[in-house]
């Protein structure tokens, strides 16, 4: 039976019984950005905010107050007024305030992939749910802009009626500003949401109107949203040396002395991750991605001040931080930057990811702010011995959770009314009896049939297809383990595929692992790369429309930079211990989608470094491959005089790859070798992990690809 | 016997004759700037300058005249005086001047890759001769700065106790200028040399060092160079419609459509392949390139205004520039622009290509120039079907040409005493041979052993090398021809090549047909394309440090943009017509040098437009492959179902690839297919263009090199 939520008395005695300094109406406000921030993986792990070990009649009272608390929690537009009257509530709210209107992006503080429920004014305003967009809104009219991933869905989410619906690049939203704002019209933006460089576009377009661009003391969303989470408060706790690698200590004084380099005496970091990795945390305030958000100073003695709300600090934190980390709230940022500003010598932050905020503050106290990329980036890419052995682990145990289910739906998806949820909500089971398991580490992608084509498809209870005989099924996941963080997509046949979905399963395989097994000279960068991956679909006419690798931290954001395998330019050079998906795909619209994500690790490879002798294929008097570590096609013909030091891939995932989509004969020996040696890792490393009959299935399923085809190859 | 010159009575007396309306001392000057220029393919085309048809009494005395003039030149360290007493020279006038330092680079006011011998001055001053570099002079010392292609150039070039000697990017030049300008120093530059861009980090660096980057009124050192040319002059002529295929009138009224798209009054052209092409013209005032050096103003009604010598313009000229082009003088050039400053539209220009003069002076005069990229080039780039035809003419004829010099090295190289300088010669005495031959496209680079290891290798007298048996020689030339321009490189086994020597040559056919043979969809820029070219020699440990295609001109610059294949991230999307040469090599030091170097032509592919059935390579029951037209490998049993709008490449060059330096069983099938296509091809369209002796040997050089390779395959 569930325990009723308990009064003020109650709570009081409860906790001062706990010795909790706490009073019934502060565990109160916390509790309420506990549910504010996505639920934990463990249940009760927040109630350590409250007192370190709580009794069982305290946790008992405070699990009612939380589920009491999250029950009250909606952004979407089916709680609070309907959308007509939120539009026209922002409307006199910006004319009480003297504002012609508003720019409303779907963003934070921190400009990262997830945001808080508190930052979802967009969906609150319009109902649009996707992860990109923004609106406008004026006295007379008002639009939406988004991408083209979302122009079916804003339609469905968005009333035309109130909102026109537009296309973000083919129709800018700063070229309706300066059509529409009309002359002396002020055109207001919330100087936390928008970077530096993105407000330049509007500016111009306003001065174009006529009109001007002023930054809003506080946001007129906020003043009307009564529903609105407060931030959110999930638990602040040390990321083990053990899983890091690396004390924090160290790393804040290489990146003090990046600074001192840089001539620069301070840098504001904005980016959660990036904090989290310089200061050996993890939090919970967003969906799937473990780290707090916050902001910091490090200074170019290496000292930090970090600002953040106390109440969300686990006990343990301030001794974890030590003396050289100054803790304060987030409202002490503004003093801060001010104090610095005053100083001989220039301050540095992101442009791409620091808000406005940060720059006109620094700006108005008389202080420089340099433009300089985030130095923790590529030290946070570039993962150390105890990271990767971290990573090799999870994977091994992610490969294993996901082989569990791929022999569990090789032997359900036949029968009746197996549904996309019902195999993701397995495949989350079976990952979550992992050991260091946390988590999701985005939300799971599972497309049956022409589902599978939609590349950001989510299921929902209104989409949610049964997985039929004679379709593809696209599963792409991952979790967030404390060692590691792991994405893997297979594509598997049910029942018998088509020829057409052979061949270009096969064309998407030999991208897979033209690229796996490429080994290219230091200096280069991911997008010189990527057309490995399409080559041998754009030799049928085909391509997919997304990038081929994001980088991946390791228990931290599934995708992160600065590196990237896509076709657009990036300068970044993929360097060793880097992590980055191989995820080429082919998506037939209205019929399935093909997608086969390993992630990789980049290593360096050095004249003479492979000197064992594997199993491979020798063609006498012609050439012999070998593969080694499923690093690299060896050819061993040529291996010698290598004038270059090379870097090449590691595969770290660990599953098979459905075989009965293969068609053996498109593989080149190489290519066939690659993928028996891959299959026979996979095999090697996962057959202990799992059960018998998934063994037996395991051990069918990594067969050797190349097995008759002799001389045919 | 040769007439010795004639004096000015003689001279006023042949002039009067031929009804020319210059005086003597007017010819002695045309004569001057005409020696500036380099010798015309046709000697006395000249001429025509001075009366449209000169008799043969006049002829052979301007010859004499213009060969006098010629014997004057001379900008390297060999003429005038000494280079310490000319650095000495330069400090006096910079002292007399007020200025603590000048910038001296290697540009001249167009800032494309061919000066003439006025500009230059680094060469003057340093003795350098390389394609790139600069040079800062103080009163106490002096640096030059050069990238990686010439650090051991310059050593053996320029003075080590009168100059510095760096690498511009590990030791720029800005970063010395902040080390030693010293506070209160003028450091000064000519705005005719510079781009505005280029000079941001300058004043930055002068501001740094407690100095100032100041403009000079004119060249410091034009004021010392006694022996420095006058401009070039040579002749102006129209550029036939059949070679151009669109009248220049149209090729005016679309990029004057386009300034008006863009919302500016006018374009300022620097750019002489720009000019020439807008306006249907070619020249010869630089080396190997035919095109004149002026600059214009093209305005959003399509009015041009030409700003050149008029001396230098065939008589033809005004006719064949109609009414709407207004020639003007160069001077004329600076009050131009102050009229069009006034007006209400901004100008555009190319910062990339257009001296910080012209932006100065605009904004000087109150106007605004706008910066944009050359509207010329995209439309220049992409080549009309009449240049797409007269290319394939013209390579063609130079293939029949470099065939004949391949049969004869044939013969010829293993006797004793064949230089580098002499086959270059005989290639050469064949191209001059053909239709429309303007002359080199280049300065030919044959390279015999170790020195076709050098990439940018120009033979001299003191580097000439006797190619040797058991050599490999590396010849890279090309041929201007009114009908297109041609750029090819092969390399050649003299007797019996080394393994290593053919499996490096094999790994950079590989690259080679791996793009010549590649589709890719429409927006696909050529950055993404390079590492194909690049792949098989880095899974050996190899790689090339040089881009792997340039843009080609239509008798015009070899070296074109905006396209690009190389490492380097560049956004350019391949588009049809365009023109780009395919060249992956390798390069062991002190060895030997490997190119293989084709031009080919980006063509579309739509779906379904392969239909015919060539010869091919056909596997039963497993797969197809043939060649059409030379421009992609089809797999035949993939063909259906294409779904983007595909683009290829059509390979142009025609001349065989040395079969003994290919080791066959490295290629697959596929690979195979294509060179022996290509050769199929090299052999229909060359044999009735060549002597019966080069035919045999031609038809054994073009043999398959799939014969007798059978199941092993």
């Amino acid at each position: 039976m569930k325990r009723s939520t308990p009064n003020d008395d109650e709570l009081a005695r409860l906790l001062a019984a706990a010795g909790s300094g706490l009073a019934p109406h502060e565990v109160r406000a916390l509790i309420a950005g506990v549910a504010a921030a996505p639920a934990g993986f463990e249940a009760t792990a927040w109630m350590r905010l409250v007192v370190p070990e709580p009794a069982a009649a305290l946790t008992e009272a405070l699990s009612a107050l939380e589920a009491e608390a999250r029950k009250g929690r909606g952004t979407g537009p089916d709680a609070g007024p309907a959308p007509g009257e939120r539009l026209a509530a922002l409307r006199a709210e910006l004319a009480r305030r003297g504002f012609a209107g508003i720019i409303v992006p779907r963003a934070d503080a921190h400009h990262s992939e997830y945001i808080p429920e508190r930052a979802e004014r967009l969906r609150w305003l319009t109902g649009f749910s996707g992860s990109a967009g923004t609106a406008v809104v004026l006295a007379g009219n008002a639009a939406v802009f988004v991408d083209g991933r979302y122009t079916l869905q804003v339609d469905l989410e968005v009333a035309g009626e109130l909102f026109e619906r537009r296309h973000v690049t083919d129709d800018p939203p700063h070229e309706w500003v300066a059509a529409n704002l009309g002359n002396g019209g002020k055109l207001g933006y919330d100087p936390w949401l928008h970077t530096p460089d993105g407000l330049a576009r509007y500016r111009d377009a306003c001065r174009r109107a006529g009109g001007e661009l002023v930054a809003c003391a506080d946001n007129p969303i906020d003043a009307i949203w009564h529903e609105q989470q407060p931030p959110p408060l999930a638990p602040v706790v040390p990321h083990e040396t053990r899983f890091a690698g690396k004390e924090a200590v160290e790393k804040r004084r290489e990146i003090a002395a990046a600074l001192r380099e840089a001539g620069t005496a301070a840098c504001v970091i904005s980016t959660p991750d990036s904090l989290a990795w310089l200061l050996n945390l993890r939090g919970g305030d967003v969906p799937c991605s473990p780290f707090p958000l916050a902001f910091a100073i490090i200074g170019d003695d290496a000292r930090v001040e970090l600002f953040c709300d106390r109440r969300k600090l686990a006990p343990e934190i301030a001794q974890h931080l030590g003396p050289d980390v100054e803790i304060k709230g987030v409202d002490d940022l503004g003093p801060a930057l001010d104090k610095l500003a005053k100083g001989k010598k220039p301050l540095q932050a992101d442009p791409a990811a620091t808000s406005a905020w940060v720059f006109e503050r620094v700006a108005a106290a008389g202080g420089e702010l340099r433009r300089a990329p985030d130095p923790c980036a590529l030290p946070k890419a570039c993962k150390n011995d105890v990271e990767l052995a971290g990573t090799r682990a999870a994977h091994q145990r992610d490969g294993a959770a996901l082989t569990r289910f791929l022999c569990w739906f090789a032997k359900s998806a036949p029968e009746d009314g197996l549904t996309e949820m019902a195999a993701a909500k397995r495949l989350y089971a079976l990952r979550a009896e992992n050991e260091h398991y946390r988590g999701p580490s985005f939300s799971t992608i599972a497309g049956a049939g022409p589902n599978g084509a939609i590349v950001h498809y989510h299921f929902s209870d209104k989409t949610n297809r049964t997985i039929e005989p004679g379709s593809l099924f696209l599963v792409d996941s991952g979790g967030q383990y404390l060692d590691g963080t792991t994405d893997v997509t297979r594509t598997i046949a049910v029942g018998a595929p088509t020829d057409e979905q052979r061949e270009r399963f096969t064309a998407v395989l030999k991208g897979h692992i033209a690229l796996a097994t490429t080994r290219f000279p230091t200096g280069t960068t991911g997008s010189q790369l990527d057309v490995l991956a399409r080559h041998a679909l754009w030799q049928m006419g085909l391509d997919y429309d997304h990038g081929t690798g994001h980088g991946v931290g390791s228990y931290l954001g599934v995708h992160e930079g600065p590196q990237r395998i896509s076709k657009l330019p990036n300068t970044v050079a993929l360097k060793p211990g880097m992590i980055v998906s191989n995820e080429p795909g082919y998506y037939k619209e209205g019929e399935y989608g093909i997608r086969i994500e390993n992630l990789v690790c980049v290593v360096a490879l050095k004249p003479g470094m492979i000197v064992s002798n594997e199993p491979g294929y020798y063609k006498e008097g012609e050439y012999g491959i070998r593969i080694e570590n499923l690093v690299c096609v060896v050819a061993l013909a040529r291996e010698a005089g290598h004038e270059h030091d090379m870097l090449g891939f590691e595969t770290l995932t660990r599953a098979p790859i459905d075989r009965s989509l293969i068609v053996a004969d498109m593989l080149t020996p190489s290519e066939a070798a690659w993928l028996d040696a891959y299959h026979a890792e996979v095999r090697a490393t996962l057959t202990p992990l799992v059960d018998a009959a998934t063994a037996e299935w395991l051990a069918e399923a990594t067969r050797p690809i190349g097995e008759g085809r002799g001389d045919a190859a």
